[in-house]
């Protein structure tokens, strides 16, 4: 295996001209798109047009000339079309915590008589979190289990179970059909969180038969540093849903200004306040590329680029230590590789200083992500030579690379 | 009365260099920045450093070396200074919708034993509707009151009252001493919605010892379409009260990633999802231009923009049945002024189709925003002008006008 292999790859590669679409700094190899995906160069002209066009030149009319006011579910249709649900079914708001919350509190009124939120233990922290905090307030259980307890654990009072797909540290993938239809035989309604999935990996929710999804767009789908999430509710759902954070935006009609609360009854009672129309509109470039590009090419790709970089780090640095993370099989797995490693954190830095940037995870996770539509073989090669000469020179040992930032 | 009176007024105008720190198409008297405030040329331009260099070069490095993970506190601590709190008492993040929920179910995390929500009828809507949601999950009760009878209906079960400062449709404006004062004798909390008052009218909430406030960023701060909300806490309130959308930017160690939720115990533990940088950035534009001016020459300017347009419509356009909403003296008012009219909606669409921009309330309100930035006394005598002619000529009687749009 050389770097003309590699390169032979790409020569194959049919989304190889997906990569002009991006800025890309010279002399960097991102890894990270499974944090923050990359600037699309359509993104940086929309975002311009939005300021000094729509809201400088606009102003108060781009409410309805600009179609400000349809983006949540403009944008929702769009990504629907990525996750297998009907575009009447998704809408972009808010964040995927608070999306979360909405879903979580959704399900419960979904299900009367069933008191219990069950999630699993390893997930990404903040879903745990925003459950604790829907299950305080509405006087609910939440059960945190292991992975391998969270089906067998569903019973008659469980009124969902929320798991993400793609695990954010081992990239672990569910078998989102398999569980579905396990969790709904009990009764329950099976929430699921896409954060990792969109724009990633295959995920066909009305396929599946998926209640309720949430996920975010600043990942795969490169909408940017904090892009408004998505939420997905399945069609037979959507008159009785009830979302707690009920305000002007999901009433049937926000603008005759009634005095109380009239759901909309259909997706747009999932929306809550005024629509964050910069971050939309940067968000609404990076979907129409995506939606450019076959689903199916992307994650073939994805796990060709991954499936390298594993075998290239197992034989290449194999005297150094590094443990993947994580299933090897590329069906039970998502885009990002994981390799544990004792000096994980400082292995990163150094990394990140030599233009590879990766990041990492607690306790001792050096993550990497391989986002399709810009990445090549020949970036996986170069990587892995950046990451030996790191190992092999013990360059990580330099004290500059020990000190912890705000944001690992 | 006439034209001169007014150029008299702005040549001795002390905030008139501001003007030319906005974008202000040609031949727009913009009368709606109570609605969305018009672009900072400075918006613009930090704007397009956020998406081409932070996002575009940066990347994810941007989180630490741009300074995106403080913007939350570091724009709270800058609009701090506009509502009269401390600089650890405020973040900006997500919408008034959310953050309302936020406060009102912390309100009832404070009061333990007081289980009631006392709000104003006539509120903005959201506001009630996000009320009627947290009294819902949590099995609390909400009371709608008018507004005079809001002070009296404080008892033992009233964990907080909910007001807005300045009634985004007739504009009245709250005694918030008097009132908070009143509310708390009683036991309650006190929680302002700010979004007519930040930026308009003063206001000092340590000053007058309120316990929870919330407002928006994108009227009278200019910060841009949806541009995230602001939340203030006292205090003395923020190691007890816990926030239910208990997401990971709230938790004392986002980047521990425990598994399970610790309220950071200060202002962030506020905060919920991943801060929207884009909405951030170009707000923050925005906020610094307000720290410029001087907020009592703010309200003075205001005030004598709103005395000039009250004063020209009811001499200049006193035959035409417009009749003023809202209180006269300027100590009880923000700085709107709404007039109502039955052909209202239509005498609004025949004023933008001439330029000059205001905005419609159902059922008949005509709403124009006197915003002390960027607006000249000329500007209001030219839009009376424009005003006293569509009356005249009936001009608002064309079918074009009549048509009602999806935002009003």
């Amino acid at each position: 295996m050389d770097r003309a292999h590699a390169a032979s790859l790409d020569a194959a590669d049919p989304l190889a001209r997906f990569r002009d679409a991006f800025v890309l700094p010279e002399g960097v190899i991102y890894l990270d798109g499974n944090s923050l995906g990359p600037l699309p160069r359509a993104a940086a002209e929309r975002s311009e047009r939005a300021v000094r066009e729509e809201w400088g030149r606009g102003l108060i009319t781009s409410w309805n000339a600009a179609g400000w006011i349809e983006a949540p579910q403009r944008l929702g249709g769009k990504l629907a079309r990525l996750i297998g649900a009907k575009p009447s079914e998704v809408v972009v708001a808010d964040s995927t915590s608070v999306n979360l919350f909405k879903l979580a509190a959704g399900a419960l009124s979904l299900q009367p008589g069933r008191r219990t939120l069950i999630v699993e233990s390893g997930n990404f922290p903040t879903d745990v979190y925003v459950l604790e905090g829907v299950c305080a307030l509405a006087g609910a259980t939440l059960k945190v289990l292991p992975p391998d307890e969270v089906v067998a654990a569903v019973d008659q009072d469980t009124a969902a179970v929320i798991l993400t797909h793609v695990n954010y540290k081992t990239a672990r993938r569910w078998d989102m059909a398999g569980v579905t239809a396990a969790v709904q035989a009990k009764g329950a309604l099976m929430l699921w969180d896409l954060c990792h999935t969109a724009g990633a990996v295959a995920c066909d929710l009305n396929g599946v038969g998926a209640d309720l999804a949430v996920g975010c767009s600043y990942k795969y789908l490169n909408g940017g540093p904090g892009a408004p999430a998505f939420l997905f509710v399945a069609e037979r759902h959507q008159a009785q849903i009830r979302s707690p954070l009920s305000g002007w935006m999901g009433h049937a009609a926000p603008f005759a200004f009634e005095e109380r609360y009239r759901p909309s009854g259909d997706i747009r009672g999932m929306l809550c306040g005024t629509p964050p129309i910069l971050g939309l509109s940067a968000l609404e470039a990076g979907l129409d590329l995506q939606l450019e590009a076959d689903p199916a090419l992307v994650e073939a790709k994805g796990q060709s680029l991954c499936r390298l970089f594993i075998d290239l780090v197992e034989s290449r640095c194999a005297a150094h230590g590094l443990v993947l993370t994580g299933p090897r099989e590329m069906a039970q797995r998502g885009l990002h590789v994981s390799f544990a490693h004792p000096d994980g954190y400082a292995i990163v830095q150094a990394l990140i200083a030599r233009g590879v940037m990766g990041d990492f995870r607690d306790p001792d996770i050096a993550r990497f992500g391989f986002s399709p539509l810009y990445l090549s073989h020949a970036d996986v090669w170069d990587a892995v030579e950046i990451l030996r000469e790191v190992l092999e020179t013990r360059a990580y040992e330099a004290q500059e690379y020990r000190t912890r930032s705000a944001v690992t």
